[in-house]
């Protein structure tokens, strides 16, 4: 899988981060810099929120999209983010170089026929109770419409109990997924946690297990984040963070994907 | 609730039953008559399916849209049936008298808002790994687009294996539901159990237990379905069990509703 | 299976209640006779109480079994209490009609051996993420000594989550077990739900589908109980409970078994 | 903690490997000196095997720990073995370095009280549905009969579906653990994932992840093994495995504790 020139599932392993949601110009700019100068190759941030309450902040929209493209293009930086109408496919393609299809809809099935038909790359998160042939039959509905450019990620399967963390990461699925499957394998720590202080270690256990990737939450001021806070690492902690997933990759006999 | 002239929430518990999915005139017109004579108020059956694999039965789709009209006029029963993409909500809404969202659907949050502008009657299913908090804030995206028309479905959540049943029928969830929220609460027990060997059991149970209705899985010839034969029930066997629910309703001082 | 001339698994629902645990001979008295006019056969109550923690109460212990052998001689009731330690068998056997094994130990196989081997009636708790082929497998481990006399009890498996309960009620296990097992299978809606308000809808719930009795908590004061209060009935309740009980066993042509 | 000189919970990484169960002289004496010279610092083996069935291989018993104490002391490694049975753990004690408490009775209270008293070295495996918080208290039951000697350790928990792997090895629990535990962590990659094949990419996870150490099912001919041969590395597999190890160890500046 290409996104941009990042080449995800080869020998190097992909680093993406960025907030949770694109907050503001301000926000998603400072955000995109600091993971970027950290080694970064994709910046994430979401302009459409699924949020478990109406209530909640559902993300800047369009506005967020916009701002997307606009940071990628003056940062330089491959940008990934979700989508969750299936009829909003193709403006989201046309702002973002990968398409993001979340937990919650990994078999909202219209929506992926629509990415599949786009062509654009596609990040599909596993779904929280989903088992692994339901979660590769679930790509198989985007590589089916012809668009081999799927990449799975691994996100935290239903806990046992909340009372220390959102979901239990499932690195199981890991060597699993790769053997099952030809597609590229990633993990988000960070929803796979549910805080900042457990993110480190199971982004450096996902790395010694084989993970082609990361997706990591990371704000410029996780105290103010609108949603996820709580397990954003700061720019400070992701550029740390990094340093020894580099050492962790080594001893694995892979790298960090670099700027070239 | 109300939907053609049918109560759901009242004293009286509503059955609704009927095929997984619409397949051809002949089917859904002797299903339709099979389950409106046994009693039930309600024709469930797809036009829609979403199903796990992209090569698996879809649904006849806009055909079965039109049949489902049809058998509802021409028989004289209401009807139910899944949407699955926030677009198809406006069609959907004028070929059956209620929209139901599947299980996989039950936070795709663009699909719940466009079923809360309708303003038609909703029947909503509980995800397999939803929290019962997360259900009710599901129902608050319709609701709060000014739809007060929602029924909550327990159909059943993630089995600890799955070497008898399909799913675990939780059915504390139903006198939970009729405590914290003031939404009526229906149960599938086809798909809670995926057998129609353990259909009956688990049908008495949620009316013993305070169900406001049940939604049944009934076709002509469950050996020749084209997708869940497995936990449908014969139209005999459904008739039969209409027969003992109204004596396990009676116990719990309810009726089951009839045809006025 | 025959406890003390009770006969469990036969046409009648046989009721168990009582205390979680023996506090005192005036309150197991008190539960004795509550209970047993309200149409109770068997009296439960723990002299020994596994606990999550070490600093919770532990149960009477010797004087609980003491004490059980008096209230069921004296008031004319058949007991069961749990057993914990193999080498506690004999002892608990000299003293209770019916040996309990709990949840927690339902592979605990040195226990089951010697229960087996005492040839007394057991009642066997699933454990909370036992497989049903689990479950059978420990009770033939008990069946192997040549002990035919064995219960089995659903008690509710691991939850989603505990926002409003303590466990999920699995009421398909009870046809499953009823088709694939030829022994008795009783419900435990105390412990399957934790909350005393919810207990009646399941108990009635578990009837329906078909259990051959319940086991039910029962306290003379629930506020005061050293344990499991929040899930424990008065006995104004427990008698409220049992007379819709009838009504509901007799909607599935079953009775609940009376005193003759 | 320290057996016979092994520090658990220092700076170093401590692997445990060996047989699931110990099956005669030959095989045990195989896989001690194959261990050991591969770097290991404690020989598995089980005398007494909890197995579901009762049908299943039971164990050597008595004959298994005379061997195991003969191994240890020829072979020169510490050892450790399941109890199962509280009034063995003097007789395992005297037979082995360290006693093991399985998943299976992480709440047999009796067994945790023995093995508190006893005041040997305990690793206590976290129960497949237990969380953190009652995995601690079980903990706890040891260390308040006055023995600090406590090992804690992650052997997976219940999984979604078993398709693919025996159990969801929860790496989450190793940084949560350290954080609200003192007590050392290990993981049981073996049990964790049910598969030789996926051993070794766990393994590597759980060092990367913070683990004080692993144990590991390894086997002189997994395929001629009497139980878990299915999740046994050969020695030639096991011997690559701790060369990986090492470098995984290093890269989060730890070591894997090599004999003085």
């Amino acid at each position: 899988v290409k996104v941009r020139g990042v080449e995800i599932g080869g020998p190097d392993c992909v680093i993406m981060a960025g907030p949770c949601a694109v907050e503001s110009r301000e926000q998603i700019f400072a955000a995109a810099r600091a993971v970027k100068e950290a080694g970064a190759r994709l910046l994430r941030g979401g302009a459409f929120k699924p949020r478990t309450s109406p209530y909640s902040f559902q993300g800047l929209q369009n506005e967020g999209l916009e701002l997307l493209k606009e940071v990628g293009e003056q940062v330089g930086i491959a940008t990934v983010t979700e989508v969750i109408d299936p009829h909003d496919v193709g403006e989201v393609a046309a702002h973002a170089d990968m398409l993001q299809i979340g937990a919650r809809n990994m078999q909202n099935f219209p929506l992926l026929i629509e990415a599949g038909r786009s062509g654009h790359p596609v990040l599909l998160k596993r779904g929280p109770s989903a088992s692994l042939d339901e979660f590769l039959l679930a790509a198989e509905y985007i590589l089916d419409q012809g668009n081999p450019q799927v990449v799975l990620c691994e996100r935290g399967v239903h806990p046992l109990d909340r009372a220390y963390t959102r979901n239990t990461t499932d690195l199981n699925a890991v060597p699993v997924l790769k053997e099952i499957s030809h597609l590229p394998v990633i993990v988000d720590p960070s929803h796979g946690t549910g805080h900042a202080r457990y993110v480190p270690a199971i982004a450096r256990a996902a790395v010694a297990a084989g993970a082609d990737g990361l997706i990591v939450e990371v704000h410029p001021c996780p105290r103010e984040a609108l949603s996820d806070g709580q397990q954003s690492l700061t720019p400070a902690q992701f550029a740390d963070l990094m340093i020894s997933l580099e050492r962790v990759a080594a001893a694995v006999d892979r790298r960090i994907a670099r700027q070239s």
